[in-house]
Protein backbone atom coordinates (compact mmCIF):
# COMPACT_ATOMS: atom_id res chain seq x y z
CA UNK A 1 0.00 0.00 0.00
CA UNK A 2 2.14 2.87 -1.25
CA UNK A 3 -0.52 5.13 -2.04
CA UNK A 4 -3.76 6.21 0.29
CA UNK A 5 -6.62 8.43 -1.06
CA UNK A 6 -8.73 10.22 1.34
CA UNK A 7 -12.33 11.59 0.18
CA UNK A 8 -13.87 13.96 2.19
CA UNK A 9 -11.00 15.37 4.79
CA UNK A 10 -12.98 16.25 7.29
CA UNK A 11 -12.72 15.24 11.10
CA UNK A 12 -12.78 10.89 10.11
CA UNK A 13 -10.53 11.66 6.96
CA UNK A 14 -8.17 13.51 8.25
CA UNK A 15 -7.74 12.11 11.58
CA UNK A 16 -6.92 8.95 9.34
CA UNK A 17 -4.02 10.42 7.34
CA UNK A 18 -2.77 11.63 10.49
CA UNK A 19 -2.96 8.42 12.38
CA UNK A 20 -1.52 6.55 8.99
CA UNK A 21 1.56 8.75 9.12
CA UNK A 22 1.83 8.60 13.44
CA UNK A 23 2.07 4.67 12.83
CA UNK A 24 4.51 5.06 10.05
CA UNK A 25 3.00 5.14 6.97
CA UNK A 26 5.85 6.58 4.64
CA UNK A 27 3.93 6.36 1.15
CA UNK A 28 2.00 9.44 -0.39
CA UNK A 29 -1.28 10.65 1.01
CA UNK A 30 -3.91 12.24 -1.74
CA UNK A 31 -7.05 14.26 -0.41
CA UNK A 32 -10.46 14.66 -2.50
CA UNK A 33 -12.01 17.33 -0.86
CA UNK A 34 -12.91 21.30 -1.65
CA UNK A 35 -10.11 23.95 -2.13
CA UNK A 36 -10.46 25.46 1.68
CA UNK A 37 -10.10 21.83 2.79
CA UNK A 38 -7.41 20.85 1.13
CA UNK A 39 -5.42 23.78 2.11
CA UNK A 40 -6.36 23.09 5.84
CA UNK A 41 -5.71 19.64 5.62
CA UNK A 42 -2.15 20.08 3.82
CA UNK A 43 -1.62 22.69 7.20
CA UNK A 44 -2.30 20.41 9.63
CA UNK A 45 -0.29 17.45 7.41
CA UNK A 46 -3.10 14.90 7.34
CA UNK A 47 -2.64 14.74 3.17
CA UNK A 48 0.25 14.97 0.94
CA UNK A 49 -1.66 16.50 -2.37
CA UNK A 50 -4.76 17.33 -3.18
CA UNK A 51 -6.26 15.46 -6.00
CA UNK A 52 -8.93 15.41 -8.08
CA UNK A 53 -11.47 12.10 -7.66
CA UNK A 54 -10.42 10.65 -11.15
CA UNK A 55 -6.61 11.29 -10.01
CA UNK A 56 -7.30 9.77 -7.52
CA UNK A 57 -8.91 6.32 -8.10
CA UNK A 58 -6.27 6.45 -11.48
CA UNK A 59 -2.83 6.52 -8.55
CA UNK A 60 -4.06 5.16 -4.85
CA UNK A 61 -4.06 1.70 -3.94
CA UNK A 62 -6.36 2.82 -0.80
CA UNK A 63 -9.74 5.23 -1.35
CA UNK A 64 -11.46 6.04 1.73
CA UNK A 65 -14.58 7.46 1.19
CA UNK A 66 -14.94 9.81 4.51
CA UNK A 67 -18.11 12.16 3.62
CA UNK A 68 -21.61 12.23 4.60
CA UNK A 69 -23.64 9.13 3.78
CA UNK A 70 -25.31 10.83 0.73
CA UNK A 71 -22.12 12.14 -0.88
CA UNK A 72 -20.48 8.59 -0.63
CA UNK A 73 -23.46 6.75 -2.45
CA UNK A 74 -23.79 9.32 -4.92
CA UNK A 75 -19.67 9.45 -5.44
CA UNK A 76 -19.89 5.77 -5.71
CA UNK A 77 -21.60 5.76 -8.73
CA UNK A 78 -19.84 8.04 -10.40
CA UNK A 79 -16.47 6.25 -9.34
CA UNK A 80 -18.04 2.82 -11.15
CA UNK A 81 -17.97 5.29 -14.42
CA UNK A 82 -14.35 5.92 -14.27
CA UNK A 83 -11.33 4.41 -14.98
CA UNK A 84 -9.71 2.34 -11.85
CA UNK A 85 -6.10 1.47 -11.13
CA UNK A 86 -5.68 -2.40 -11.42
CA UNK A 87 -5.81 -3.67 -7.72
CA UNK A 88 -7.78 -0.51 -6.08
CA UNK A 89 -9.75 -1.55 -3.12
CA UNK A 90 -12.47 1.36 -2.06
CA UNK A 91 -13.54 1.76 1.76
CA UNK A 92 -15.91 4.55 3.17
CA UNK A 93 -16.39 5.43 6.88
CA UNK A 94 -20.28 5.86 6.79
CA UNK A 95 -22.14 5.15 9.67
CA UNK A 96 -24.65 3.37 8.06
CA UNK A 97 -23.65 -0.33 5.92
CA UNK A 98 -26.36 -1.83 3.92
CA UNK A 99 -27.11 0.59 1.53
CA UNK A 100 -23.78 1.31 1.16
CA UNK A 101 -22.59 -1.48 0.11
CA UNK A 102 -25.53 -2.70 -2.16
CA UNK A 103 -24.62 0.60 -3.94
CA UNK A 104 -20.90 -0.58 -4.46
CA UNK A 105 -22.35 -3.90 -5.52
CA UNK A 106 -24.47 -2.29 -8.04
CA UNK A 107 -22.21 0.57 -9.12
CA UNK A 108 -18.38 -1.08 -8.99
CA UNK A 109 -16.62 -4.45 -10.29
CA UNK A 110 -16.28 -7.03 -7.91
CA UNK A 111 -13.00 -7.11 -5.27
CA UNK A 112 -12.85 -3.50 -5.18
CA UNK A 113 -15.10 -2.21 -2.01
CA UNK A 114 -15.39 -3.28 1.14
CA UNK A 115 -17.60 -0.97 3.77
CA UNK A 116 -16.03 0.30 7.03
CA UNK A 117 -17.34 1.99 9.54
CA UNK A 118 -14.51 3.55 12.02
CA UNK A 119 -17.10 4.17 15.09
CA UNK A 120 -14.65 7.28 16.38
CA UNK A 121 -15.78 11.34 16.18
CA UNK A 122 -15.70 13.94 18.77
CA UNK A 123 -17.82 17.25 18.88
CA UNK A 124 -16.04 19.19 17.01
CA UNK A 125 -15.70 18.48 13.02
CA UNK A 126 -13.72 19.46 9.84
CA UNK A 127 -9.94 19.04 9.38
CA UNK A 128 -8.92 21.61 12.10
CA UNK A 129 -10.06 18.98 14.69
CA UNK A 130 -8.41 16.14 13.19
CA UNK A 131 -6.32 13.82 16.04
CA UNK A 132 -4.11 10.57 15.14
CA UNK A 133 -5.73 9.23 18.37
CA UNK A 134 -9.04 9.31 17.31
CA UNK A 135 -9.40 5.88 16.53
CA UNK A 136 -6.97 4.61 19.51
CA UNK A 137 -8.87 1.70 21.42
CA UNK A 138 -12.44 2.15 18.98
CA UNK A 139 -14.22 -0.54 16.96
CA UNK A 140 -13.14 0.00 13.32
CA UNK A 141 -16.34 -2.07 11.55
CA UNK A 142 -15.20 -3.96 7.93
CA UNK A 143 -17.85 -6.01 6.49
CA UNK A 144 -16.21 -7.51 3.21
CA UNK A 145 -18.85 -9.47 1.11
CA UNK A 146 -17.19 -12.37 2.15
CA UNK A 147 -14.59 -13.65 4.88
CA UNK A 148 -11.13 -12.98 3.41
CA UNK A 149 -12.71 -10.77 0.41
CA UNK A 150 -10.32 -7.48 1.27
CA UNK A 151 -7.15 -6.07 1.05
CA UNK A 152 -4.78 -7.74 4.10
CA UNK A 153 -3.03 -4.06 3.89
CA UNK A 154 -6.34 -2.69 5.27
CA UNK A 155 -6.99 -4.56 8.36
CA UNK A 156 -3.38 -4.43 9.09
CA UNK A 157 -3.09 -0.77 8.91
CA UNK A 158 -6.57 -0.54 11.23
CA UNK A 159 -4.75 -1.95 14.10
CA UNK A 160 -1.61 -0.66 13.55
CA UNK A 161 -3.39 3.10 13.89
CA UNK A 162 -4.76 1.22 17.30
CA UNK A 163 -8.32 0.18 16.64
CA UNK A 164 -10.24 -2.39 17.21
CA UNK A 165 -11.10 -4.47 13.75
CA UNK A 166 -14.61 -6.50 14.04
CA UNK A 167 -15.81 -7.73 11.03
CA UNK A 168 -20.03 -8.11 10.38
CA UNK A 169 -22.12 -8.33 7.90
CA UNK A 170 -23.89 -4.83 6.97
CA UNK A 171 -27.26 -5.72 7.85
CA UNK A 172 -25.56 -7.46 11.39
CA UNK A 173 -24.04 -3.74 11.51
CA UNK A 174 -26.95 -1.86 10.67
CA UNK A 175 -29.09 -3.63 13.49
CA UNK A 176 -26.48 -3.49 15.93
CA UNK A 177 -25.74 0.41 15.35
CA UNK A 178 -29.64 0.51 15.32
CA UNK A 179 -29.44 -0.27 18.93
CA UNK A 180 -26.05 1.42 19.78
CA UNK A 181 -26.00 4.50 18.40
CA UNK A 182 -28.84 5.61 16.36
CA UNK A 183 -31.40 4.75 19.48
CA UNK A 184 -29.89 6.68 21.97
CA UNK A 185 -29.57 9.25 19.58
CA UNK A 186 -33.65 9.22 19.43
CA UNK A 187 -34.23 8.74 23.00
CA UNK A 188 -31.89 11.83 24.08
CA UNK A 189 -33.61 13.90 21.55
CA UNK A 190 -37.11 12.62 22.19
CA UNK A 191 -36.61 13.05 26.39
CA UNK A 192 -35.06 17.19 25.32
CA UNK A 193 -38.53 17.32 23.71
CA UNK A 194 -40.34 16.18 26.24
CA UNK A 195 -38.85 17.39 29.13
CA UNK A 196 -38.56 20.76 27.60
CA UNK A 197 -37.76 23.94 29.87
CA UNK A 198 -37.06 23.21 33.39
CA UNK A 199 -36.62 24.93 36.50
CA UNK A 200 -35.01 22.42 38.22
CA UNK A 201 -32.57 20.34 36.04
CA UNK A 202 -29.82 18.20 37.34
CA UNK A 203 -27.08 16.51 35.93
CA UNK A 204 -28.18 13.54 35.19
CA UNK A 205 -30.27 15.37 32.57
CA UNK A 206 -27.36 17.29 31.29
CA UNK A 207 -25.88 13.96 30.59
CA UNK A 208 -29.45 12.37 28.92
CA UNK A 209 -29.80 15.06 26.50
CA UNK A 210 -25.98 16.06 25.30
CA UNK A 211 -27.06 14.04 22.40
CA UNK A 212 -30.25 16.35 21.68
CA UNK A 213 -27.62 18.78 20.65
CA UNK A 214 -26.65 16.58 17.49
CA UNK A 215 -27.05 18.34 14.07
CA UNK A 216 -30.30 17.07 11.72
CA UNK A 217 -27.69 17.69 8.94
CA UNK A 218 -25.78 14.44 10.04
CA UNK A 219 -28.76 12.55 11.18
CA UNK A 220 -30.79 12.51 8.42
CA UNK A 221 -28.89 10.54 6.21
CA UNK A 222 -28.61 7.93 8.94
CA UNK A 223 -31.91 7.40 9.66
CA UNK A 224 -32.74 7.64 5.70
CA UNK A 225 -30.02 4.84 4.99
CA UNK A 226 -31.31 2.50 8.13
CA UNK A 227 -35.24 3.14 8.62
CA UNK A 228 -36.37 -0.64 9.46
CA UNK A 229 -33.35 -1.44 12.02
CA UNK A 230 -34.30 1.78 13.87
CA UNK A 231 -38.30 1.48 13.83
CA UNK A 232 -37.25 -2.01 15.21
CA UNK A 233 -35.04 -0.41 17.87
CA UNK A 234 -37.61 1.99 18.25
CA UNK A 235 -40.18 -0.51 19.09
CA UNK A 236 -38.04 -2.76 21.80
CA UNK A 237 -37.35 0.45 23.69
CA UNK A 238 -41.17 1.90 23.86
CA UNK A 239 -42.05 -1.59 25.02
CA UNK A 240 -39.15 -1.55 27.32
CA UNK A 241 -40.95 1.87 28.51
CA UNK A 242 -44.31 0.95 28.32
CA UNK A 243 -43.39 -2.31 30.72
CA UNK A 244 -41.75 -0.53 33.26
CA UNK A 245 -44.75 1.57 33.57
CA UNK A 246 -47.32 -0.90 33.85
CA UNK A 247 -44.98 -2.12 36.63
CA UNK A 248 -43.94 0.91 38.61
CA UNK A 249 -42.56 0.95 41.16
CA UNK A 250 -41.57 -2.51 41.27
CA UNK A 251 -38.44 -1.87 38.84
CA UNK A 252 -35.91 -3.78 41.24
CA UNK A 253 -35.45 -6.21 38.02
CA UNK A 254 -35.38 -3.41 35.56
CA UNK A 255 -32.60 -1.36 37.54
CA UNK A 256 -30.55 -5.05 38.41
CA UNK A 257 -30.34 -5.42 34.94
CA UNK A 258 -30.06 -2.32 33.44
CA UNK A 259 -26.80 -1.78 35.67
CA UNK A 260 -24.99 -4.74 35.02
CA UNK A 261 -25.45 -4.14 31.29
CA UNK A 262 -24.23 -0.25 32.16
CA UNK A 263 -21.32 -1.67 34.63
CA UNK A 264 -20.26 -4.25 31.15
CA UNK A 265 -20.11 -1.09 29.11
CA UNK A 266 -17.70 0.29 31.02
CA UNK A 267 -15.77 -3.07 31.74
CA UNK A 268 -16.25 -3.13 35.33
CA UNK B 1 -30.25 30.34 64.14
CA UNK B 2 -28.01 29.36 67.10
CA UNK B 3 -28.26 25.31 67.22
CA UNK B 4 -28.87 23.28 63.92
CA UNK B 5 -29.45 19.56 63.91
CA UNK B 6 -29.11 16.65 60.85
CA UNK B 7 -30.73 13.74 61.12
CA UNK B 8 -28.53 11.25 58.50
CA UNK B 9 -25.10 12.86 58.26
CA UNK B 10 -24.64 11.26 54.92
CA UNK B 11 -23.47 13.04 51.56
CA UNK B 12 -26.41 15.70 52.10
CA UNK B 13 -26.65 16.05 55.68
CA UNK B 14 -22.81 15.95 55.65
CA UNK B 15 -22.37 18.63 52.92
CA UNK B 16 -24.63 20.75 54.59
CA UNK B 17 -23.14 21.11 58.39
CA UNK B 18 -19.55 21.70 56.07
CA UNK B 19 -21.13 24.40 53.85
CA UNK B 20 -22.65 26.02 56.81
CA UNK B 21 -19.73 26.34 58.85
CA UNK B 22 -17.98 27.26 55.83
CA UNK B 23 -20.26 29.96 54.86
CA UNK B 24 -19.54 31.45 58.72
CA UNK B 25 -22.04 29.98 60.68
CA UNK B 26 -20.70 30.02 64.35
CA UNK B 27 -23.41 28.26 66.06
CA UNK B 28 -23.85 24.13 67.05
CA UNK B 29 -24.18 21.71 64.80
CA UNK B 30 -26.01 18.42 66.27
CA UNK B 31 -25.84 14.89 64.50
CA UNK B 32 -28.73 12.20 64.33
CA UNK B 33 -26.90 9.06 62.79
CA UNK B 34 -25.52 5.70 63.76
CA UNK B 35 -22.15 5.68 65.76
CA UNK B 36 -20.06 5.06 62.93
CA UNK B 37 -21.44 7.86 60.38
CA UNK B 38 -21.29 10.14 63.87
CA UNK B 39 -17.69 9.34 64.26
CA UNK B 40 -16.77 9.82 60.70
CA UNK B 41 -19.13 13.16 61.00
CA UNK B 42 -16.75 14.62 63.82
CA UNK B 43 -13.72 13.62 61.78
CA UNK B 44 -14.27 15.23 58.67
CA UNK B 45 -16.52 18.48 60.94
CA UNK B 46 -19.76 18.04 59.71
CA UNK B 47 -21.03 18.15 63.37
CA UNK B 48 -19.98 19.03 66.36
CA UNK B 49 -21.61 16.33 68.61
CA UNK B 50 -23.83 13.25 67.67
CA UNK B 51 -27.76 13.41 70.03
CA UNK B 52 -30.97 11.30 69.95
CA UNK B 53 -33.17 12.58 67.78
CA UNK B 54 -35.11 13.28 70.83
CA UNK B 55 -32.52 15.89 71.96
CA UNK B 56 -32.20 16.90 68.56
CA UNK B 57 -36.02 18.15 68.77
CA UNK B 58 -35.33 19.83 72.22
CA UNK B 59 -32.24 21.55 71.17
CA UNK B 60 -32.24 22.92 68.06
CA UNK B 61 -33.38 26.11 66.14
CA UNK B 62 -33.78 23.94 62.84
CA UNK B 63 -33.46 20.24 61.77
CA UNK B 64 -32.72 18.77 58.33
CA UNK B 65 -33.66 15.38 58.09
CA UNK B 66 -31.57 14.13 55.07
CA UNK B 67 -32.18 10.05 55.03
CA UNK B 68 -33.69 8.26 52.11
CA UNK B 69 -37.53 9.24 52.13
CA UNK B 70 -39.18 6.22 53.68
CA UNK B 71 -36.95 6.93 56.62
CA UNK B 72 -37.67 10.88 56.12
CA UNK B 73 -41.64 9.85 56.50
CA UNK B 74 -41.60 7.19 59.66
CA UNK B 75 -39.39 9.94 61.31
CA UNK B 76 -41.92 12.72 60.81
CA UNK B 77 -44.37 10.33 62.92
CA UNK B 78 -41.63 9.81 66.08
CA UNK B 79 -40.82 13.64 66.35
CA UNK B 80 -44.64 14.17 66.12
CA UNK B 81 -44.78 12.20 69.20
CA UNK B 82 -41.74 14.05 71.09
CA UNK B 83 -41.67 17.42 72.77
CA UNK B 84 -40.20 20.10 70.22
CA UNK B 85 -38.02 23.26 71.21
CA UNK B 86 -40.41 25.99 71.05
CA UNK B 87 -39.86 27.92 67.65
CA UNK B 88 -38.46 25.14 66.51
CA UNK B 89 -38.34 24.42 62.47
CA UNK B 90 -37.91 21.26 60.77
CA UNK B 91 -37.16 21.19 56.88
CA UNK B 92 -35.66 17.81 54.83
CA UNK B 93 -33.92 16.96 51.79
CA UNK B 94 -36.20 14.31 50.41
CA UNK B 95 -36.05 14.06 46.74
CA UNK B 96 -40.20 14.10 46.38
CA UNK B 97 -42.19 16.37 48.05
CA UNK B 98 -46.21 15.64 48.08
CA UNK B 99 -46.39 13.02 50.55
CA UNK B 100 -43.56 14.23 52.92
CA UNK B 101 -45.15 17.27 52.76
CA UNK B 102 -48.69 15.32 53.66
CA UNK B 103 -47.46 13.39 56.33
CA UNK B 104 -46.09 17.07 58.10
CA UNK B 105 -49.31 18.44 58.08
CA UNK B 106 -50.52 15.16 59.34
CA UNK B 107 -48.20 14.18 62.58
CA UNK B 108 -46.68 18.20 62.78
CA UNK B 109 -47.99 20.46 64.28
CA UNK B 110 -48.67 24.03 62.04
CA UNK B 111 -45.76 26.01 61.60
CA UNK B 112 -43.31 23.92 62.15
CA UNK B 113 -42.33 21.25 58.60
CA UNK B 114 -41.03 23.32 55.34
CA UNK B 115 -40.55 21.00 52.88
CA UNK B 116 -36.96 20.91 50.84
CA UNK B 117 -34.89 19.39 48.12
CA UNK B 118 -31.45 20.39 47.35
CA UNK B 119 -30.64 19.63 43.88
CA UNK B 120 -27.38 18.43 44.30
CA UNK B 121 -25.47 14.74 44.45
CA UNK B 122 -22.46 12.85 43.65
CA UNK B 123 -21.91 9.35 42.53
CA UNK B 124 -19.68 8.99 45.96
CA UNK B 125 -22.21 8.24 49.41
CA UNK B 126 -22.03 9.17 52.64
CA UNK B 127 -19.94 11.21 54.98
CA UNK B 128 -16.88 10.77 53.86
CA UNK B 129 -17.46 12.30 50.48
CA UNK B 130 -19.55 15.45 51.77
CA UNK B 131 -18.16 18.72 50.60
CA UNK B 132 -18.76 22.27 51.25
CA UNK B 133 -18.88 23.61 47.77
CA UNK B 134 -21.41 20.61 46.93
CA UNK B 135 -24.79 22.84 46.96
CA UNK B 136 -22.67 25.71 45.21
CA UNK B 137 -24.58 27.23 42.33
CA UNK B 138 -27.47 24.35 42.70
CA UNK B 139 -31.30 24.74 42.67
CA UNK B 140 -32.96 24.20 46.54
CA UNK B 141 -36.35 23.91 46.33
CA UNK B 142 -38.56 24.93 49.25
CA UNK B 143 -42.28 24.10 49.25
CA UNK B 144 -43.48 26.55 51.92
CA UNK B 145 -47.72 25.56 52.88
CA UNK B 146 -47.83 29.38 52.43
CA UNK B 147 -45.58 32.09 50.91
CA UNK B 148 -43.88 33.41 53.68
CA UNK B 149 -44.53 30.59 55.70
CA UNK B 150 -41.30 29.38 57.13
CA UNK B 151 -38.15 30.67 59.29
CA UNK B 152 -36.71 33.40 57.08
CA UNK B 153 -33.39 32.28 58.50
CA UNK B 154 -33.70 28.93 56.36
CA UNK B 155 -33.88 31.22 53.12
CA UNK B 156 -31.04 33.10 54.25
CA UNK B 157 -28.77 30.54 54.88
CA UNK B 158 -29.45 28.42 51.91
CA UNK B 159 -28.49 31.31 49.63
CA UNK B 160 -25.50 32.17 51.85
CA UNK B 161 -24.14 28.33 51.09
CA UNK B 162 -24.15 29.61 47.49
CA UNK B 163 -27.44 27.40 46.42
CA UNK B 164 -30.39 29.11 44.40
CA UNK B 165 -33.35 29.27 46.39
CA UNK B 166 -36.87 28.29 44.60
CA UNK B 167 -40.34 28.05 45.59
CA UNK B 168 -42.36 25.47 44.52
CA UNK B 169 -45.95 23.55 45.74
CA UNK B 170 -45.22 20.54 46.32
CA UNK B 171 -47.38 19.20 43.66
CA UNK B 172 -45.37 21.64 41.57
CA UNK B 173 -42.04 20.13 42.57
CA UNK B 174 -43.13 16.35 42.08
CA UNK B 175 -44.62 16.95 38.54
CA UNK B 176 -41.16 18.59 37.56
CA UNK B 177 -38.51 16.23 38.70
CA UNK B 178 -40.21 13.53 37.37
CA UNK B 179 -39.86 15.21 34.22
CA UNK B 180 -36.65 16.46 34.68
CA UNK B 181 -35.19 13.84 36.89
CA UNK B 182 -37.01 10.48 37.49
CA UNK B 183 -37.80 10.88 33.47
CA UNK B 184 -34.33 10.65 32.68
CA UNK B 185 -33.34 8.06 34.67
CA UNK B 186 -36.42 5.63 33.36
CA UNK B 187 -34.93 6.53 30.05
CA UNK B 188 -31.61 5.31 30.75
CA UNK B 189 -32.56 2.41 32.69
CA UNK B 190 -34.84 1.18 29.57
CA UNK B 191 -32.24 2.20 27.23
CA UNK B 192 -29.40 -0.15 28.91
CA UNK B 193 -32.20 -3.22 29.33
CA UNK B 194 -33.16 -2.52 25.42
CA UNK B 195 -29.27 -2.12 24.32
CA UNK B 196 -27.91 -5.46 26.09
CA UNK B 197 -24.46 -6.34 25.39
CA UNK B 198 -23.17 -4.55 22.00
CA UNK B 199 -19.80 -4.75 20.47
CA UNK B 200 -19.90 -1.43 19.06
CA UNK B 201 -21.01 0.78 21.81
CA UNK B 202 -19.93 4.44 21.26
CA UNK B 203 -19.68 7.05 23.63
CA UNK B 204 -23.03 8.10 22.96
CA UNK B 205 -24.46 5.32 24.37
CA UNK B 206 -22.18 5.52 27.67
CA UNK B 207 -23.77 8.75 27.88
CA UNK B 208 -27.28 7.61 27.61
CA UNK B 209 -26.53 4.74 30.50
CA UNK B 210 -24.64 6.70 32.99
CA UNK B 211 -27.80 6.89 35.19
CA UNK B 212 -28.45 3.15 34.71
CA UNK B 213 -25.88 2.32 37.12
CA UNK B 214 -27.86 4.09 39.90
CA UNK B 215 -28.70 1.38 42.37
CA UNK B 216 -32.79 0.63 43.10
CA UNK B 217 -32.21 1.35 47.12
CA UNK B 218 -32.88 4.72 46.17
CA UNK B 219 -34.94 4.52 43.52
CA UNK B 220 -37.49 2.62 45.17
CA UNK B 221 -38.35 5.44 47.56
CA UNK B 222 -38.90 8.01 44.99
CA UNK B 223 -40.89 6.17 42.24
CA UNK B 224 -42.93 4.19 45.28
CA UNK B 225 -43.81 8.66 46.45
CA UNK B 226 -44.19 9.73 43.39
CA UNK B 227 -46.01 7.38 40.87
CA UNK B 228 -48.71 9.47 39.13
CA UNK B 229 -46.31 12.39 37.62
CA UNK B 230 -43.81 9.78 36.89
CA UNK B 231 -46.44 7.88 34.62
CA UNK B 232 -47.57 10.98 33.13
CA UNK B 233 -43.97 12.05 32.17
CA UNK B 234 -43.11 8.54 30.80
CA UNK B 235 -46.72 8.40 28.82
CA UNK B 236 -45.51 11.87 27.30
CA UNK B 237 -41.85 10.58 26.78
CA UNK B 238 -43.94 7.23 25.21
CA UNK B 239 -45.66 9.84 22.88
CA UNK B 240 -42.64 11.56 21.44
CA UNK B 241 -40.64 8.20 20.63
CA UNK B 242 -44.35 6.87 18.94
CA UNK B 243 -44.26 10.45 17.21
CA UNK B 244 -41.13 10.00 16.04
CA UNK B 245 -41.03 6.40 14.51
CA UNK B 246 -44.38 7.32 12.63
CA UNK B 247 -42.55 10.77 10.62
CA UNK B 248 -38.83 8.62 10.37
CA UNK B 249 -36.54 9.41 8.51
CA UNK B 250 -38.38 12.97 8.53
CA UNK B 251 -37.39 14.06 11.93
CA UNK B 252 -35.95 17.48 11.25
CA UNK B 253 -38.06 19.54 13.54
CA UNK B 254 -37.61 17.20 16.29
CA UNK B 255 -34.03 17.30 16.18
CA UNK B 256 -33.90 21.33 16.44
CA UNK B 257 -35.98 21.76 19.19
CA UNK B 258 -34.29 19.09 20.87
CA UNK B 259 -31.38 20.77 20.34
CA UNK B 260 -32.39 24.60 20.93
CA UNK B 261 -33.78 23.37 24.41
CA UNK B 262 -30.26 21.11 25.66
CA UNK B 263 -28.60 24.52 24.72
CA UNK B 264 -30.71 26.30 26.82
CA UNK B 265 -30.45 23.82 29.41
CA UNK B 266 -26.58 24.46 29.33
CA UNK B 267 -27.33 28.38 28.97
CA UNK B 268 -25.48 28.79 25.45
Amino acid sequence: MRVVAIAGVGLIGGSFGLALRAAGFDGTLLGVSSPGTIAEALRVGAIDRGVTLEAAVSEADLLLLAQPISRILSQIDEIGRMPLKPGLWITDAGSTKAQICARARRSLPPGVFVGGHPMAGKEARGVAAADPDLFRGRTWVLTPDAPGLLPSSLPEWIERIGARLLHLTPEQHDAAVALSSHLPQLASTALANTVGDTEVAGPGLLDMTRLARSSWEIWSDILTTNPGPVREALDRYIGALQSMRARLPELEREFESASTMARRLRGC
